[in-house]
């Protein structure tokens, strides 16, 4: 991409209304725009980060063998009153007349639909188990909307249910979508662990919560760093001389966001909506379901307030807008730098290209803001290219000939 | 896929308030699901295709150097009313408070926000042509919303905008995306064909309708079949005889669905939110804009509309959700399919293997009403493979070696 077409420029300042890192950085860097509070636009290259983010979540659902399918945000006002949840959720859901004599609201998730859904699907023991998911838009109503792409009022999630016959199939497979969770955040370059929470009102056992380290964090986590057992200080009780119940270490404390999070939802959908199957034995029983979240743009938020420096963005390996922010310094001669360009783009490289025509100094500057993991330099002054690393500003001179090793080699 | 697992089984019937043929279809087949009127839930398979469309339809925008972004659905009143279309649009516009003092919408469609999105990235007529689009769901309150995916109040749409520093680089581009837009429906398998449009109130030039012949069309074309000179009904007018005004020959009428839609914008928008730019010679002048729209819904229920019999629809080779259906007839050895099935997925093939344990007389029936656009059975009786072309019934023995050549050859 050529940076002079890019719709995307950088700025220099944004909005004082605008408090949080995250969203500052990415509006300065030209990745998202805020539309109203809470609700964000994603430029061209917001877009490139988000879809590299929503793939990896797909690969790993795919792979815990996840059906993916496509849910409505418009919901009937009917279907939420059998569980209960238009009241309940009316402070965070969009509710309102539809001009036609109905109640219509947004979904801020989707458990009641695919419950309904599931009772077309499944009907005996031989249509279970069955995991589907979607990667879609939610709308919550939040008052506070202040943590840019931490907490939006429209926001992507991938949302998971798998559907079970007992709580034995449902823990086992709990215990799978735990550690694709776990391997999501690995490919992400995200250093995030699980954490016990609550598990809501109707189960005794624990829901997980996957916890990323950054002072923009809402959450605490008491956590042990010898065995890394952590629970959300919303549940933590004061026993045992507030030391480690796993191996008597003394806790520590941290800030931390929610990166996702999952849930046994048990027999409660499925008691409210009648969703049934017949047993081997012949017998009618409740289906168990699981319900596993992540945020997309909440992802894309934490990787930037865990990941940046003064001078801007610093994205992870596998969340990189572009693999190769290219920066042509050469004054006169174009010809080196676009060769350069089109010589990467044929080997298959991701290359972003600053062929604009302004100073060195405000390149270099774009360059550090945007936050392309790899910056490789075409000047006058040198044969060699010059491969600078943004994380840690290291600098290499390169042959051209050993430029596409050296970047899959960064990337492997 | 096996058809065991598939969130997404098949069902004799559909509620009567279904009046469409493309709904019909759909949701006896395990495409979609009907949640409200005019609001589909996609199942797997629905997804599928949903995705094909998506693919084709964004390869060929990249290739008219439209870039990819995102806009939100939530949209603030005071942005709409510069333009007028606050008031204008509250017939089909979701129109609400959010209970934070504001009122707010769901976008329509999103020229108000593009255009204030390209007041940043537009100053000066270097940053000119330049093209955004995105695939992202809209709103619309339809008062009758009966026709199935051809109008629906929640719906996918691509939607590209074009920016442009004078009318003869806005005429050009308008071609370019015209001449793209045949591209895709011809690659997704749809005759479709322009077909002149009002420009609307701003301006004297035609818009162009995208049509596909179908009795379930809501329009009426007036075309001439020898140099396919055509032109919405809305707009004709009775001259010269009711003759083509091309070449004289006399004129035909068709139902047909609009597809797809390309609109010169002029200056409306720009001059309402105050998109200008500096020209060349140092003055201010207003940015001309195009608009290109095309709902991905509508396509599906479009191809389903075009391309079904009495058993179910027939899907275009472009759009067929999986590549192969694969039908196990043998009663007792199920491993001759089973290892056929991991085989073709091996060579790259999309399987949807029905390894159910139902009549053969089932099986058959639920692949005519799915519409994969080759049947593959595996039977006890033959050493050969049945090899059926789902829209003309043609069988062909094939041995299996030469398989995976016929299933090429079919695509290619």
């Amino acid at each position: 991409m050529r940076q002079s077409k890019l719709f995307g420029k950088t700025r220099r300042e944004v909005s004082k209304e605008e408090k949080s890192i995250n969203a500052e950085l990415l509006i300065r860097a030209g990745f998202i725009e805020k539309h109203i509070a809470g609700v964000y636009n994603y430029l061209p290259l917001g877009l490139k980060v988000f879809r590299k983010v929503e793939n990896i979540i797909r690969e790993e659902m795919n792979a815990i063998e996840g059906q993916e399918m496509l849910m409505t945000a418009l919901q009937p006002k009917e279907l939420w009153e059998k569980t209960g949840r238009w009241s309940e959720m009316a402070d965070i859901m969009y509710q309102f007349e539809d001009g036609h004599g109905s109640e219509v609201g947004l979904a801020t998730t989707h458990e009641e639909v695919v419950t309904t859904l599931a009772k077309q699907q499944i009907k005996s023991y031989k249509d279970l188990p069955v995991y589907v998911y979607q990667i879609q838009d939610k709308f919550r109503n939040e008052k506070r909307a202040k943590s840019g792409l931490l907490r939006g009022r429209e926001f992507s999630m991938k949302d998971l249910y798998s559907f079970h016959a007992d709580q034995n199939d449902l823990d086992q497979y709990y215990q799978k979508a735990h550690d694709a969770y776990l391997k999501i955040f690995k490919r992400l370059g995200l250093e995030a662990f699980s954490v016990e929470a609550s598990g809501g009102s109707m189960s005794k056992q624990y829901s997980h919560e996957f916890m990323v380290k950054t002072v923009a964090g809402e959450d605490i986590t008491i956590l042990c760093d010898k065995c890394s057992w952590a629970q959300n200080k919303e549940i933590f009780q004061l026993k045992n001389g507030d030391k480690c119940p796993e191996c008597g270490t003394k806790l520590a404390e941290a800030k931390t966001v929610e990166a996702g999070n999952i849930f046994r939802l048990g027999t409660k959908y499925s008691e409210a909506l009648g969703l049934q199957y017949t047993a081997e034995d012949g017998k009618m029983k409740d289906v168990l379901m699981g319900s596993y979240g992540i945020g997309l743009g909440r992802i894309m938020g934490t990787i930037v307030e865990a990941n940046h420096d003064r001078d801007g963005i610093i994205w992870t390996k596998a969340t990189s807008p572009y693999q190769i922010h290219l920066l042509n310094l050469a004054k006169d001669d174009k010809s080196k730098a676009e060769k350069l360009y089109l010589e990467l783009q044929a080997a298959g490289i991701e290359v972003l290209y600053d062929d604009r025509e302004i100073s060195f100094a405000k390149k270099f500057k774009d360059a550090d803001l945007i936050g392309v993991c790899l910056q490789v330099i075409v000047s006058d002054k040198n044969e060699k290219l010059e491969l600078i690393e943004r994380e840690n500003k290291k600098i290499k001179l390169v042959e051209k000939k050993d430029l596409l090793s050296e970047i899959k080699k960064y990337y492997s």
